[in-house]
């Protein structure tokens, strides 16, 4: 590739991307370098940034937030990430939108631009296969799905591929998306069945929380009964006021957020207090088999989003896309025909006619 | 447009705005509009936050950083820059490479990526355009430029749309850069020398100091006699330690910043306690007429580039590439045939298959 071409990687190619590797082995590989990334994390091969953004009501509720994180020597990655719950029903489109870049440390170039909606969801199931396999009993047979739009898809995906699940529970406060987990979770290939919100509580060995609930609202999950044992991958608190979990059930569990800081403030840690919370999982990651003990106790794992999951499914489809021949390679940035002359367009402009 | 397409606007594409609007209508547009940002910053129409972003020094020193901002119910803008001076000697890129990019507020969609590096020079001009119209004297005739690179030809450019040079003064440590300036600027029609720093600094009216002076090295202005008047537009310094004027001088002047947080950290500012600065850009504009006396005194723009600027001139450049039928509409985020799966390429890859 030329220095000044942008790799564009489109939903359209990572289909192309998926039709030709599978979703299982994208999957599969995005979770191994989530891992790798996340053992790495800490000894300066990988920075992030705390993500900023702007929150609002109108014209209706939404925010738009910024993910930096850098792989050393090589590319910063900035995930813009668009979370617009009314999108689905007033809009045709997706709640959450995203692009993720990647741009060269050598010298500020945009090496890719990738859909980032669909490497949102991936990299959120990757992350929460890395938690459970350190968190979770091995012997998990029951999935529990509590919300079951877009996210619980890559979920399930991503935990069936360490877990030979038997059953899947599954509740959604709409019963259409609940009604149609099973069509769009064919992987699974276990019998799924829609209960009440208690009911996948009490007998899930692993759930998942990842629901819509409004920013104020009562969480999702109060008090009950569960397994001893239960691994909980809470997926949808990501934001200030937004939780799924009462204080109640988390005061029992081992915590495990995914990037502490960023959990106080908008995962289900901002119910607890700093000491409360148990280590990164980047820590767990480092030295799982110390963390065996908690695979028999009730664990959480708080999914805020790590920007450096951002960075590893952006890489990850990049070097699919390049490996395969997929994406679009286009020229957009200024090329300094002199680098001194900002004006310098004549040679830019000679060359756009030539095609 | 589609409400899913991104609209791409190139270099080339903003050499074909330029040759069918002119540089000229460009900069009085973005000076204009600019102006007018500044006037409603405060008043909840335009949001930013402060930039962050990764500096290193490794393979060679640089840094990329993210400035964020938003028109309220409209449009997030982003701009990801990157700062690598090694670039146009041992690249052939541009010190500074960016991209822009504005997300729609309604759905999170990425309405448009357009080249960040002119843009960059652009907004920067137009900004030293808005403080010297109101702290600089408008009988001004001398232009002064130390650093005589990229960033000095917009400075020089925006500034001849709003005064009446006679004579242009340069100077810059590389020679060749002062020699080529008068080539690069031939809308400035009128004679320049290339003269010492001291006689720069002695005899302008309006200062541009746009150097790439290294971190930690002394200011580029050490002491020295000037113009009572002197108003001075510090565009170099912002990174952290890079400074191009002396505590010294600086303490003598009437210092405004472009966004003063930003600029205690790095700009000429960082050398002052927060008593010593003077109003920010915004409030100049807000009531110029209160700051007509310091027309008469020594003035310094402190510009560290405020993400505001960015979000108008990404605006700016969109709003004509539309109107012009410019630039390329490509679809690169996920549509949502069914916004509850990501893995529903289904729809997508027949439609790409059907072109």
């Amino acid at each position: 590739m030329l220095k000044r071409e942008t790799l564009i990687v489109s939903e359209a190619d990572i289909a192309a991307i998926i039709a030709s590797l599978g979703i299982d082995q994208l999957m599969d590989d995005t979770i191994a370098a989530l891992q790798s990334a996340f053992f790495e994390f800490g000894n300066g091969a990988i920075e992030i940034r705390q993500r900023t953004g702007f929150v609002y009501d109108d014209p209706e509720p939404g925010l738009v937030e910024f993910m930096p994180s850098m792989r050393t020597r090589q590319s910063v990655a900035m995930k813009v990430v668009g979370y617009h719950p009314g999108n689905p029903v007033n809009r045709q489109l997706p709640t959450i939108l995203a692009t993720n870049s990647l741009y060269d440390t050598t010298n500020g170039h945009l090496r890719a631009l990738v859909d980032g909606t669909f490497a949102t969801a991936l990299r959120t199931g990757a992350a929460s296969a890395v938690a459970s396999r350190i968190l979770a009993t091995p012997e998990s047979r029951v999935l529990g799905i509590i919300g079951s739009g877009a996210q619980a898809v890559t979920q399930a995906h991503a935990l069936s591929r360490c877990f030979a699940f038997t059953h899947v529970l599954v509740h959604d406060i709409n019963r259409d998306h609940a009604e149609s987990f099973a069509a769009r979770t064919p992987f699974l290939r276990v019998p799924d069945g829609i209960v009440p919100k208690a009911e996948v509580f009490a007998r899930s060995d692993i759930l998942v929380l990842a629901t819509s609930n409004s920013v104020g609202a009562p969480p999702v999950l109060v008090q009950g009964v569960h397994q001893p044992h239960l691994h909980i991958n809470a997926v949808g608190s990501d934001i200030p006021g937004k939780t799924e979990l009462s204080p109640t059930i988390l005061r029992t569990a081992f915590v495990a957020p995914d990037y502490r800081v960023q959990a106080l403030v908008e995962g289900e840690c901002q119910q607890l207090s700093p000491d409360m919370i148990g280590p990164e999982l980047h820590e767990l990651v480092k030295v799982p088999e110390r963390f065996r003990d908690e695979q028999r106790r009730f664990t959480v794992f708080d999914s805020t989003g790590n920007p450096l999951e951002d960075l590893v499914v952006t890489e990850t489809l990049v070097k699919h896309a390049e490996r395969l021949g997929i994406g679009r390679r286009i020229v957009i940035e200024a090329g300094a025909y002199d680098p001194l002359d900002p004006y310098r367009f004549d040679d830019v402009a000679a060359k756009a006619r030539a095609g």
